[in-house]
């Protein structure tokens, strides 16, 4: 079989000699797993992802959901590989065992889920927004709530999406008109319109529990007046069986440029007499609470495009190994055969940007996982909070480095593939319209490089920024000592010490009152940053590979020189960019604040 | 109407102020032109672009051409649009009076074709490629065969195509093996099987004209070999009346992920008795004539990438004045009206860049065709042989750099969509999948690197590279006298310094005999020279701006602002990526080089 789902060797190397998760099980919560554990799920999520989600993934774009009117309609095999997906119990992999879970560490399941979402995002997507609706609940839903409509989610008999875009809106969320008039049962009565409602409708489950932001009827404006509540489509009875139709109705599917697998709707809330609502936790606090679900979603998001940019990487790869094509530039001989396309250096270059990115991404998401771990099994309780602040500062690279760089992998796949990579006969462009989403959804790239810049950097003082330098502060210092991994420890100590300039020349320019000067460059800071942190990840992968060459497992030694090679790559063609990126961020350059609107 | 087709400002700017293309009309082929003439011609264009090409630019993508295994079925817009178009006669406007043409300069004639092109890329392309199949006609074939085939094709009764590539060749023209056997009567047959052959079957003309890439049985092997060959769909009969069908078969077209109007075919030549073909000039010497059409084939894929980002960018531009969404940073007041996107500082900067892309590549095409003309306009053989080798050396560029970074401008123009942009309902993702076509044919960018620093920057003892060189630093001259222009004119002598030196290092690698090494980031180089010379060109811009605002013309005030702040974007942000790639390069890196198949 073509292997165009992440290499598991790659995973492994990644969970046991970069990450080290077995060190996990010494924690209560994981005290029944194992390596062997681990691989048996990585194994199942390798089989279903196989046998049930990669087979239609071409099919689900050619023949994308098609709304009749009244019925949605998909291909039968995206139920069919869901129901199969939900039956190995993958789908609750992390979660507890009295709520049918494995208890897998987070950086586990993220892997499961990274492999099942590799072999075809969209179908994968409704499982996806189920998990992240239910977590949700689990979380702020009252008991009753979670019996309801948070365990069927678990069960998967009932499926979940997040509505909270709406038309007038995009972005901008305090602008909602989503209007909840209470009932004097204590429910709400609800109306709007929403759009881009990924999984708003179909018929792959007995129910659709959707979790709406809007506002309680005489709320305030902004934020603060943003509260969530639970719209099932159809309503549940106190014994949990379905009741009648709720008043949400398809409006339409919107027609995307890729990922056409999942549907993604504009829905009309209560149109006849207002849909049947059910507020979430507190009114006002919506938002809040959505956003526990945001920054999951977001770390999905890049863990998303990875695997699309991993996909394509991989195909690439077979294709460049098989085609003969053209000759060495030093011996072009037409009397000898044409050489493979891997023999040529740019070509080269293109396979090793495209591993330098997919499997950089890759760390990076399953680091900011192995957080989530860190977290959960300390018993200290400033260590908890540490990995906590740390992710939190993190998420908004880990949502944006992959969705540009796993992005432009996708890119260079094509590249690879020449005129056959512009066909449809390979899937190289579809990968790349599929990914084309990441950098949009969960909070554009944009948005992300204000989060990072004008929030995460400056929490508690720049607390969270200080702890990730530390942290890659000692992992130099651990670099410092290998001959091989040397040079890379100090081309990343003076980027780093870079980055720590530039991050005091914008903070201080904030704390000036300068909001608008400082954040002008956000998302160049954003990728000076992403740029920085995955070099940091390449520097510990390649301290790894070196452990592993010393170890003398001559199976391995082309995969770890492969790491070496790609951790090359990065130092010498990507990191050098933080230069000129810090150089224009500390100068404050004003060229995009003070365009004006006439001059265009 | 909405405006999506190259500002019309942009173009006078371009023609008049910093090409000074009137200077052209003293020379007697130009004579009876002036900038009346030229206005008109352009009124043309936009006019039958708007009116008959830019209507069915969506419809052509969503439905595009389908074969029943006999004939190929096209919308009929596009038929009626190439009439239309060929009924202005812009279609020959670069060509003499006594070929129907307008003699028009071709700068001009570029500029109404960029136009048309814009409107419609798919249904332009059959015009374009019967242009350029009939200039090869024109230049190397016998009166016989100009009157047979050229003529038609000038007049549109008869189209064009350019049958290169085979199925197992892809880039490597050596390795073709459609095969010609002499008859007796001096004509051939000719068998082989061609594929990804724009508009290689239709019913949009009377007859299709074949130039096909063969060898005479016998040839030698490699390039020495290669011979260029008439094969008309439809055999001519002495008087120009349409003989019988000729041995050409359509075995079935292409499914592309854009640019969907044009087919792109896969031909059978000769599956019966042979394909009846006509030998072009001598045996042998094909390529070297095909390049001839090649050389201007690359300029129009330049400006070809060019429009369609300079459409991208026109939309974006629209959306971002219409859309009110989210506050100023430093101003979050819900209560206040979200303020249209354009005044946000990142969505500027996606502008600007795209602006900064689209112009400034539509300035190095356009220069590049006032090459052509300057050749053509002057008594002096140095100045002519000057022009010509100074256009030979930036081909690459003119192909390379627009099909790179106007693609960007696309995928900036869907982020400032957002959610939108993603969609089908709106035309940027579609302009996005027409342009991917550009950075792969004609020569993939890869190969531009090579011509660039292989053959082109070596060639006479790298006689066009120290005219580019010259002819920079002749602009620098002039920017320094500028006291706003004074610090990019600064920027830009710093950054030809590093080219120079980087150029040397590699010249010295390659004489010395390490011609793998010397080109193993031959595309990396390809880039540092783009942004160069494309600085040099906002240099110019510039300079013509501030020429224009001393002119006083208050009503330009604007438009003159603009190309200056795009300038400073372009030194700010795009320019100093040159002092990477020249580290890199200087450093001689061998990273791909040196990685082996075994590491991915």
């Amino acid at each position: 079989m073509t292997e165009t789902i992440i290499n598991r060797r790659d995973l492994s190397f990644l969970l046991y000699e970069l990450l080290n998760v077995e060190r996990f099980t010494s924690h209560p919560r994981y005290a029944d797993h194992s390596r062997e554990t681990f691989d048996a799920a990585l194994e199942t999520a390798y089989k279903v992802a196989y046998d049930h989600f990669l087979p239609h993934c071409r099919k689900n774009d050619l023949e994308e959901p098609q709304f009749d009117g009244e019925r949605v309609h998909i291909i039968p095999e995206v139920k069919e590989a869901l129901r199969q997906y939900i039956d190995t119990g993958l789908m609750v992999a992390g979660k507890d065992y009295e709520l049918g879970g494995m208890q897998l560490p987070a950086t586990v399941a993220q892997s499961c889920t990274a492999v099942v979402k590799g072999a075809n995002t969209s179908t994968f997507s409704y499982a996806g927004l189920t998990v992240a609706a239910s977590n949700l609940l689990l979380a702020y839903g009252t008991e009753a709530q979670k019996e309801r409509y948070a365990y069927p989610m678990l069960e998967g008999r009932f499926f979940g999406t997040m509505a909270l875009t709406e038309p007038q809106a995009g972005s901008s969320l305090s602008d909602i008109k989503t209007t909840a008039v209470p009932e004097d049962d204590g429910t709400y009565r609800l109306t709007g319109n929403k759009i881009f409602i990924s999984g708003g409708d179909h018929e792959l489950s007995e129910n659709i529990v959707h979790l709406v932001l809007g506002r309680v009827k005489g709320a305030p404006a902004g934020v603060k007046g943003i509260s969530l509540f639970i719209v099932p489509k159809y309503l549940v009875n106190d014994d949990g069986s379905l009741g009648e139709r709720n008043d949400v109705a398809l409006a339409g599917l919107i027609h995307k440029m890729g990922w056409r697998g999942t549907t993604s709707t504009m829905l009309n809330f209560g149109e006849k007499d207002g849909a049947k609502a059910y507020l979430i936790g507190e009114p006002g606090k919506g938002l809040k609470y959505m956003f526990h679900m945001m920054n999951e979603a977001r770390i999905g998001v890049g863990m998303g495009a990875v695997v699309l940019g991993y996909a394509g990487y991989l195909q690439a790869l077979e294709y460049a190994k098989g085609r003969r094509q053209g000759r060495p530039v030093d011996s072009k001989d037409p009397a000898q055969k044409p050489v493979p396309l891997i023999e040529h250096a740019d070509i080269k270059r293109m396979l090793l940007a495209q591993k330098a990115y997919v499997e950089g991404g890759l760390s990076l998401c399953m680091f900011a996982a192995s957080l989530v771990d860190e977290k959960r099994t300390t018993s200290d309780e400033a260590a908890a909070s540490e990995a906590d602040l740390l992710l939190d500062v993190m998420t908004p690279m880990v949502k944006a480095w992959p969705s540009q760089y796993c992005l432009e992998a996708n890119n260079l796949a094509i590249q690879v593939h020449g005129g056959y990579g512009y066909t449809r006969e390979y899937q190289v462009e579809q990968l790349y319209r599929d990914n084309r989403l990441n950098p949009i959804h969960e909070g554009t790239n944009g948005i992300q490089g204000l989060d990072l810049l004008g929030r995460k950097v400056m929490m508690q003082n720049g607390a969270g920024f200080d702890l990730l330098v530390a942290r890659i502060k000692a992992s130099i210092e651990e670099g410092q000592a290998n001959s091989t991994v040397q040079p890379y420890a100090a081309q990343l100590a003076a980027a780093l010490a870079k980055a720590i300039d530039t991050t005091q020349v914008l903070r201080q320019t904030l704390h000036g009152g300068q909001a608008a000067k400082a954040l002008a460059n956000a998302t160049i800071y954003l990728d000076l940053m992403g740029q920085l942190v995955v070099a940091w990840l390449w520097l510990q992968q390649a301290l790894a590979a070196e452990r592993g060459l010393r170890s003398g497992e001559t199976q391995d030694e082309a995969f770890y020189r492969g790491k070496l090679a790609a951790c090359q790559y990065f130092f010498h063609y990507e990191l050098p960019k933080v230069y000129q990126h810090a150089d224009l961020l500390t100068s404050l350059d004003t060229t995009c604040l003070e365009a004006e609107e006439a001059w265009f």
